[in-house]
């Protein structure tokens, strides 16, 4: 009695459901950029002033015309008079002539005259006696330019600095921060509803009668939502009946942007999961069944324009699909340019075999152990057990995909292991 | 005229700093499991009871006595007596005697009797008439614990299921959660202390004149101790002025676990640090200068048993270094056990040449373009620019490193790339 007539391969599955999901520009909030780290940027960011919108020095030293070095050596050094000194954060007092200099500091402005920065390294102040003006030799020629940030050598007004769809890191906060941009938009958190199915699921603060297990995936879901940029709405634990699920799910769905339903682990409320969907607006069922272990009883559905979500109730092969449906879903909505993904380059220690035409997951622990020859630093050792034990993936370092294309994969291998 | 009698590398500069923090149990503090994601734990965790706490089917199917099933095949299968069904979060009702079965769901619990779950494919149900009991036709055996998990088969009671010092994903909160664990003891945030000095230095929200140019670096810094997991204090930009620094970093080592001072941009600040940290408690300063580019004028102290950490004003290497020397603080203060560092294989476009012996590091691009013989999916593009300059630190995808032995990188080698 096979469930699922076809079953997808993930990516493929995983694109069907995305293609389906609005372009719509998703929608945003104004935030101050310093409570806005990791959020997704709604609108292409403009500097509206070039950066550094004066010409600074980047060295400790003399700001000079740099004609006036041409030539200069240890052995003929060129002399020039000192006329003063840059004060930091105000604008030069004087106007570099030829022949003549100005002390400057790091991150100092340029005075009216000079074009480049000699490091005080590279020169000697001759004290001067009585009324003679001080002089600087100068050992060493720099060329128009050097040691100086030209005016709009970092942006250009009205450059874009950062685009639409940027998640926010530490670098660009600093950046808008650079250009006195203290607020900004952002793409909305995506609302993203969890309920839990199973007559023998039971809330984790009470105590399990025989029989009875309790409720983990509302939880884990819920911090990897948390952690994708998603604000998590738990919907409780609803018991294996249909009309309660279904009601259950219409108001999840009014009231979040993504609906997610883990369905307990027998047979019946898994069917009950795909029928639900189905009755809750078009088109419904998009992918029922997916060529992924763990995670073949996923569905992937849309209703009424969002996305509805059926995991399997078993913890391990929701969460490993969460991961690969539900993350993507929730940076689709924010509106996120991809990224890299985080992974570990590290050495099979085992064989693992696969079926072909699947795509595997497996939980790997990552090991220390240095090899000199090709550099990578960590051993990935496969977590063995029956995938229902959520114990296995906390004692996992990441994950490790095994191709669909593969039959497996040999001891000694460099794999890439995602972090989870 | 240098500034720095030696330089020490990087690592050995981080080790020295580490080593000089008090390794005594970080402070600690309750919360609610489902808002720790992220969070350290501050203790060990131990299971308070087995999970499975009953024996569990893996599969649907029907439970059976695995001597009933020996040598079924589909020629010759193996004839039991269905005897009842195993209710979804209940005790079952029934006792698996010898020649019996049982209809029972994937997460039931194996009734008294029987030992394994023969799965629903490999049977068919022969259709009793009137008052003949239903009989299940068994085509394939199964042997003792098959398709079962066994009383705590994922851990065992006592068992420490988290080590003190992890981190909590998402996994993690679902572990707690099965066993019933809904808050628990992680470790306090650290607080760190965040001093911007500087004459020319204003507030983001303020428009520069000519010579002045905007706070970065409590910004960027504020950015990555929240990511880190501490908690960023501002305590405003410090004028030029050996006073109010030194009394602005009293107050800030008063008040925080560790304090960081952005020099501002100019030589005379830059000692004026290192001065601060010397007169503000034993030992003060440790190291004055690192062998790396950028960041050499970094400078790593403890005083009071506090590390005070003085960064260069130049906003990509204050923040270069807030990776290389405040996150690894953070993360002893947690007390987290460390963890790969996230990291993209890329192959290098270009050739980098670096100076022997010290420690370089460039911000690059990843630029997805698969190279089907190394399995490579990234191109690392080197971002060149000034050191100065924000906005090539937020144009990069991460930030790769150039060995201290190395001299440079050549085109075409694969390099790891460390997001940033």
């Amino acid at each position: 009695m096979p469930e699922f007539l076809t079953l997808l391969p993930p990516d493929e599955a995983r694109e069907k459901l995305l293609a389906a999901l609005s372009r719509a520009t998703p929608d945003s909030e104004i935030l101050a950029v310093d409570s806005a780290l990791g959020r997704v940027t709604a609108e292409d960011i403009v500097a509206p002033h070039p950066l550094p919108e004066f010409p600074r020095t980047t060295v400790d030293g003399y700001a000079v015309r740099a004609a006036d070095t041409f030539g200069a050596t240890d052995s003929l050094p060129a002399y020039l008079h000192l006329i003063g000194e840059v004060p930091m954060g105000d604008e030069p007092s004087v106007e570099i002539g030829a022949g003549q200099c100005a002390l400057i500091h790091t991150g100092g402005m340029l005075p009216d005259g000079a074009n480049a920065v000699v490091m005080l390294e590279y020169t000697q102040r001759i004290v001067g006696s009585g009324s003679v003006r001080p002089e600087i030799e100068v050992f060493k020629s720099v060329a128009d330019g050097e040691n100086v940030i030209r005016i709009g050598e970092d942006v250009a007004k009205d450059q874009i600095v950062i685009p639409k769809g940027a998640t926010l890191r530490p670098a660009e906060i600093g950046g808008l921060m650079a250009l006195g941009i203290t607020s900004l938009r952002v793409a909305r958190k995506p609302m993203v509803g969890l309920i839990s199915t199973g007559d023998e699921v039971i809330e984790p603060s009470q105590y399990p009668r025989p029989g009875q297990v309790r409720d983990i995936n509302s939880y884990t879901l819920g911090a990897l939502i948390e952690r994708s940029g998603g604000i998590p709405v738990r919907y409780g634990i609803i018991g294996d009946e249909f009309e309660l699920l279904k009601s259950a799910s219409a108001k999840a769905l009014n009231e979040c942007d993504v609906v997610i339903v883990t369905a307990g682990s027998s047979a019946s409320t898994r069917d009950m999961t795909a029928e639900v969907i189905r009755q809750l607006g078009e088109p419904g069922v998009l992918v029922h069944g997916i060529n992924t272990r763990p995670g073949k009883p996923t569905i992937l559905g849309k209703c009424n324009g969002k996305a509805v979500i059926g995991l399997p109730g078993n913890p391990v092969s929701a969460l490993v699909n969460g991961y690969l449906f539900v993350v993507p879903v929730i940076e689709k909505l924010l509106g996120a340019i991809p990224k890299p993904k985080a992974t570990v380059q590290a050495k099979l220690t085992v064989n693992l075999p696969s079926q072909a035409g699947r795509e595997d997951w497996w939980a790997v622990k990552l090991v220390a152990n240095s090899d000199q020859v090709s550099g990578i630093r960590y051993q990935a050792e496969p977590i063995f057990g029956k995938s229902n034990l959520i114990f296995t993936l906390a004692a996992g370092d990441g994950l490790l995909k095994i191709h669909p294309d593969a039959t497996g994969l040999s001891a000694g291998e460099i794999v890439e292991v995602v972090l989870i």
